[in-house]
């Protein structure tokens, strides 16, 4: 059996389960991954626990990659694709130099960005954007010599860190352009409980404030929102992400208007050799069939299983994502998963959404509180297409995920009803908040 | 429209919950409940909280019915059902009296029980059972005076007051004369890690230890298990419970011959005006549809809501129960869903399972640990039919319900690969662990 080349550029989430599933299953493949990084890889998704000192960088950083038997590259940037010749040249401490493939998985991620306005801001000193342990191991060096700081983008990110600098005894502005925070993942009236749920922590949010500008005064930040002029030690821009494409552009894979990759349902890209998974792709909503970009870890764990499997001889096709998502700390989580109302009426779909507050664990327990569960439903067959949950200390995560097994099942309200779940005074209800706001949907429809 | 009567014996979870659905959904019905505990409910799952002292039983009793509007009659005892004339007679504080009805829910629930042998020694000094609040302070007293405990039965209940008992200081014995802890509900395999967890707390378990024998000696209780003689303060029977349905006996309703009451899909006793639910029912398992009995509060729960509304007017069909039950302490969390492998096979059912071991949360995380899930499954199609689940502190009750709604809708094993879950590592890993067990059983199947 002949060999087959491998190429994967990127070690993130996406990348690492892409060389998984190539190096585990296809026995004649041999997986060469360039990694721009002087270290394989670090999970992301705890830069929050590195600033408040939960963790510790070391804890979030893999020395060695995931997968025995890869050729891994650290401290190498890949700097052209040739795809005439199915080539990539890199260029490493050892210099440069270049590699043929038969299989080429682009699985590059995001780089931060920030609006046009505020673009030349990070330029200025004690302006700090979060992607790399180096970034939180450096806000927390600021932090623990400030008093004051700025977080601009009340995402997911962006209210971590408000929370985690919070928690190291800074006075803390979180600062939202649109309507409420996590706008996107939340319809903005759960986004108003998180919000609510926010500034009891004592973090001083603002929404529907856009900044208008960002600059540098006796050695201060002045931040200006609307009419107020906000001084503090120093900012963290959380204003999103934007895909690592350039790369894929040169090389003139197929992108969407806003620069993602696009790929067929086998993350396949505009070329048939060259797949393309996670936070640079455009991929599919699993409940519309349209085009979505999610940047998340658990789609792209599942792309790169898929673009693995693809690029091993299975024939696997990537079936969409519903994006589930959650943020839960020691008093606040929040969740989500497939359509919001606000993004299925931008899609003009026809959808009813119900939202009720409802016991998590039962009304005697001490440390009982009411969840709020949002479900957005299409009202001609009750069937269930997206879900939020709010609350400070409730079990979002078995919500989320119970509505995410629920909607990829295509069920309907009625399976929120009659779904038996699990009873037990110190963690759950004996019926669940879906439960209950399953049931009231089902009154409304006038089917039970 | 004339009034219909609609009489509730026993307001548990089954007739608490029939109470409401009827006064909610039937504007003609008046609804009238005898309940012979001097309130009208507590939470029986709490118990073991009580002998502990997390909670105080004033916080699990409630004083006023869940439902406004009800006749409700506490102190009061049915003493026989007159099906011919449609009437209860009934004797409470105020003396005897009678009620007709058109509608009737038995609902007593169940009284605690043991094996031949051992029924004599619930007469003695000291040895105890646990049903109501009364004999959780009972308990507990006892325990606040006493240094050694013995607790006969491993289901949850045993393993709840055998870990509270623990807590209070005690040196405990957990005896169980079956295979190993929580038979029934957990395949051996399973039961055995619950098993290892529950020692690690340092409580002593004997599994395949039948009692052979209770006695007195000097003040304290002698408990004889094969060779060895337990000398304990105290001893909690917690051997299981039996249905209380010698009222529905003594009435000519049709029973199974382990006492149960049989029902139509409907919850119809044989009876057509006459319904039953609860802990006094042998119901239908929602895998097979073959009889079971499921002595909990979930099903108890669906049940109450499927009579209640039957009465009301609607046509509904109770589906039949999958029985999620958990049991999540601290440091113990265990729990199951649907078919045990035991149980089907005992059936006859061709099945398979798999047991893996998966991280809950990242390895990287404090607090990280791995849970035990085991999945039974249809070889022949990969159809999901029940769970387990046993760990620490991992997040058992998600697990749980997740495969409780994938049951429910029929799934297979590949839909515990493809359904998307929510990752933060303060809660979870990027791949649950009914990912891993689910492609563990695709690649036996190789349908991956």
């Amino acid at each position: 059996m002949s060999e087959k080349k491998v190429v994967i550029i990127g070690y993130g989430t996406g990348g690492m389960t892409a060389a998984a599933y190539v190096k585990n299953y296809c026995r004649e493949c041999k997986v060469i991954v360039f990694e721009k990084r002087p270290y394989p890889i670090y999970h992301p998704c705890s830069l929050p626990d590195v600033i408040s000192g939960y963790l510790k960088p070391e804890d979030i950083i893999e020395k060695e990659p995931m997968t025995p038997g890869l050729e891994f590259y650290v401290s190498t940037t890949v700097t052209r694709i040739d795809r005439d010749n199915k080539k990539v040249y890199y260029k490493g401490p050892n210099g440069e130099g270049e590699v043929e493939y038969d299989n080429l998985v682009l699985a590059m991620g995001s780089i931060p960005w920030a609006p046009g306005p505020l673009k030349k801001a990070l330029e200025l000193n004690n302006i700090y954007t979060l992607k790399t342990p180096e970034d939180a191991v450096a806000i927390r060096t600021k932090a623990l010599n400030s008093k004051t700081a700025v977080v601009v983008g009340a995402g997911a990110i962006g209210i971590e860190t408000a929370l985690a600098l919070h928690e190291l005894g800074l006075e803390v502005y979180l600062i939202e352009a649109l309507k409420e925070v996590l706008p996107g993942a939340l319809d903005p009236d759960v986004g108003k409980i998180a919000h609510r749920i926010i500034e009891e922590h004592g973090v001083k949010v603002f929404v529907e404030s856009p900044v208008s500008s960002i600059t540098e005064s006796n050695g201060k930040l002045v931040v200006e929102v609307k009419e107020e002029k906000i001084e503090a030690d120093f900012v963290v821009m959380a204003t999103g992400m934007k895909p690592n494409t350039q790369l894929a552009a040169e090389a003139g894979l197929e992108l969407n208007e806003r620069g993602f990759i696009k790929v067929d349902d086998y993350l396949r890209t505009s070329d048939p050799d060259i797949y393309a998974v996670g936070d640079l792709i455009v991929t599919k909503d699993y409940v519309t069939g349209k085009p979505t970009v999610s940047m998340l870890a658990t789609p792209a764990f599942h792309q790169g299983r898929i673009a693995g499997l693809n690029i091993a001889g299975y024939e696997k096709k990537y079936p969409g994502t519903l994006a589930p998502f959650i943020l839960q700390l020691e008093n606040l989580a929040v969740g989500g998963v497939g359509l919001t109302k606000t993004r299925a009426e931008k899609m003009g779909l026809k959808v009813k959404a119900m939202r009720i507050q409802a016991w998590d664990k039962p009304h005697f327990m001490p440390d009982a509180e009411k969840a709020y569960i949002k479900i957005v439903y299409d009202p001609s067959d009750g069937r269930i297409l997206g879900g939020q949950v709010a609350c400070k200390r409730c079990n979002a995560s078995k919500y989320v995920d119970l509505l995410s097994a629920l909607i990829r099942n295509r069920a309907t309200v009625e399976d929120l009803v009659y779904t038996e779940t699990s009873y037990m005074p110190r963690v759950s209800e004996v019926y669940s908040p879906l439960f209950v706001v399953g049931e009231s949907i089902l009154r409304r429809l006038k089917k039970i």
